[in-house]
């Protein structure tokens, strides 16, 4: 039985589906996972033939359930007659987008759907009186947090960025870095580097606030009076933890090679770097789920959209992390349901 | 007749001194300008033996005027029988430091040394009641400044950065973006990147301070309201600038190849991807000063100072920038002291 993946198609008139028809005319992805994608035939089939080389056949499905294996699954999310207009934020495609997010994460809440990727939206349009979020990592945690905090985190090849604070605009971050934040989220961080990707005994870097790491309190006290305690707690609690270190000396001397997860204060901190660092290969992954989601790390593109160009990079590397979570999640879960006495584990070991 | 440059050691017991004399001792050095270091005899001597492969000859001087060609002049700044503790941050080598700096500044105003490099200050232990700033360029801005701003420019072979706010708490970053500021900041980078880096029509990229560039007010008001009317009265002064750019895509997708110089709204924000791609040969420029002031990009180095392992390629670079800047600058304003009239250039055009 392959896992079953749902895809939202996310803003219709951005690299969204460029993007996923790319990854999924790869035949060995249907190999790996069974893919349903949230959207509309017709407007998959609008983007399909901008794309040359790309001769996917989709299959309309009405539920999960219904699914084939070895076939591009698709259900109709909306009802609208719904235009292209390529690289032009529109009403209709915003609510095109969260219809099918929300179609998703309701058969994902039923267990009808393992694991979910989700396309860009735009954040702009797809607000209603149903979504008042700043981003997909906010709105699923509302979903599916039931009252845990979750942590967005950016994966690659070379490093794993997770935020404290996700799309808070800067005159609100100081604010927002609490000592229970920091603690909250090196938790969930620790749980999921060693859930999530294997990692038995995860290191951890936390990055400052301020510049030079506040320079001893002349450039601000949060570093002494709240990042450093909060380190301590969690070092109390078992978490490997140390920081916290100015970011810019972090990255130019590439002392992130040293740590299997860096914290973040804030969006553009941990972003910057890790942009700059894994250009194309980067994936946007929502922690501290009980589900598992992940993102390609870019936005709608809409410079580039209907031009064929689009990388699908990120988007097949965020495919691919969401089938590996959840199998190293699934097996986790599966060793600590019955676990052996400590007493005949000794014994184990003896002989 | 060389140009005669100023070196202040800095924080007598980090590296400063390793990366002076590693880098003086390069004999092609002498040949570009006549090194004055404002410091300690003593102290050199302290800092040389450690250094293996390095034998300098120091001569002290009084006063620059007595420096000569050739040689590696040092002027004694501080009559403390100092101790040098490697790593160590004490009260009498930040006291040391300043003596240095303030005695090189009188120097510099009184028109006897043309350029300065400064080598990394602690700026906890430098402060007392005759320095209370948060770094060099603060204090460099309220000696020379005249009631001009200055600007904390970053550069590179690859990139040149600028901050619109110094060493600043990120909690007070927000309230410091103005647009009044904003335009000073690029009218200052215009002057520099074509007074002192001879690019003739600069074009400047203007960073945003929110997430997503504030995702059309999402995640913030400054851009629409403070950053694009500042780009646009910037841009009716002749001044080509363009922006708002979300900082992560910026660097991520490349985009700062496009452009000859870069306004970052924080120290952070410019200085991770600054120090990510430059990771050796970044320069700190003051510009917007009647002086020419330049220093490494990285600060005392404690963890590895009277070790022989620091690098000395970002103050070797800098000590280049500055000698480069100073003829730079000094060719332009001649050139434009003597201007032709427009119709003599005419004529000549036609010849």
């Amino acid at each position: 039985m392959k896992l079953k993946l749902g895809i939202t198609a996310g803003d219709t008139n951005g690299i969204g589906y460029e993007v996923i028809l790319k990854t999924l005319a790869e035949p060995y992805v249907l190999d790996i996972c069974t893919p349903i994608i949230y959207g509309s035939l017709k407007t998959a089939n609008i983007h399909r033939k901008t794309l040359e080389g790309i001769n996917l056949n989709f299959l309309q499905i009405n539920k999960p359930e219904e699914a084939m294996a070895q076939r591009v699954n698709i259900i109709n999310c909306t009802t609208d007659n719904l235009p292209v207009e390529f690289g032009v934020p529109i009403a209709v495609a915003g609510k095109a987008a969260f219809q099918a997010l929300k179609r998703a994460c309701s058969d994902m809440k039923a267990g009808n759907i393992d694991a979910l990727v989700t396309a860009p939206i735009n954040k702009d349009t797809i607000q209603s009186d149903e979504f008042r979020f700043s981003g997909h990592t906010e709105y699923l945690e509302s979903e599916f947090g039931k009252g845990k905090t979750s942590l967005m985190m950016l994966v690659s090849e070379t490093m794993r960025v997770a935020l404290v604070t996700n799309h808070t605009p800067m005159a609100g971050v100081a604010a927002e870095i609490t000592q229970e934040r920091i603690l909250q989220k090196l938790q969930v961080f620790n749980a999921a580097l060693h859930d999530d990707f294997n990692i038995i005994r995860p290191r951890i870097a936390v990055l400052a606030l301020n510049p030079h790491a506040g320079d001893n309190g002349l450039l601000g006290k949060e570093e002494a009076e709240i990042i450093e305690p909060a380190i301590a707690t969690a070092n109390e609690q078992g978490i490997i933890a140390a920081g916290p270190y100015a970011a810019d000396g972090f990255f130019g001397a590439g002392q992130f090679r040293h740590f299997d997860g860096i914290l973040a204060m804030y969006h553009d901190q941990g972003l910057i770097p890790f942009k700059t660092i894994n250009m194309y290969n980067g994936v946007n992954y929502t922690a501290g789920l009980d589900i598992v989601r992940t993102s390609p790390d870019h936005g709608t593109g809409y410079d580039i959209a209907g031009k064929g160009i689009a990388n699908e990079q990120s988007f097949r590397a965020a495919l691919f992390a969401a089938v590996d979570i959840y199998a190293r999640r699934k097996q986790n879960r599966e060793l600590r349901a019955n676990p052996l006495p400590i007493h005949e584990k000794k014994l184990n070991n003896r002989e």
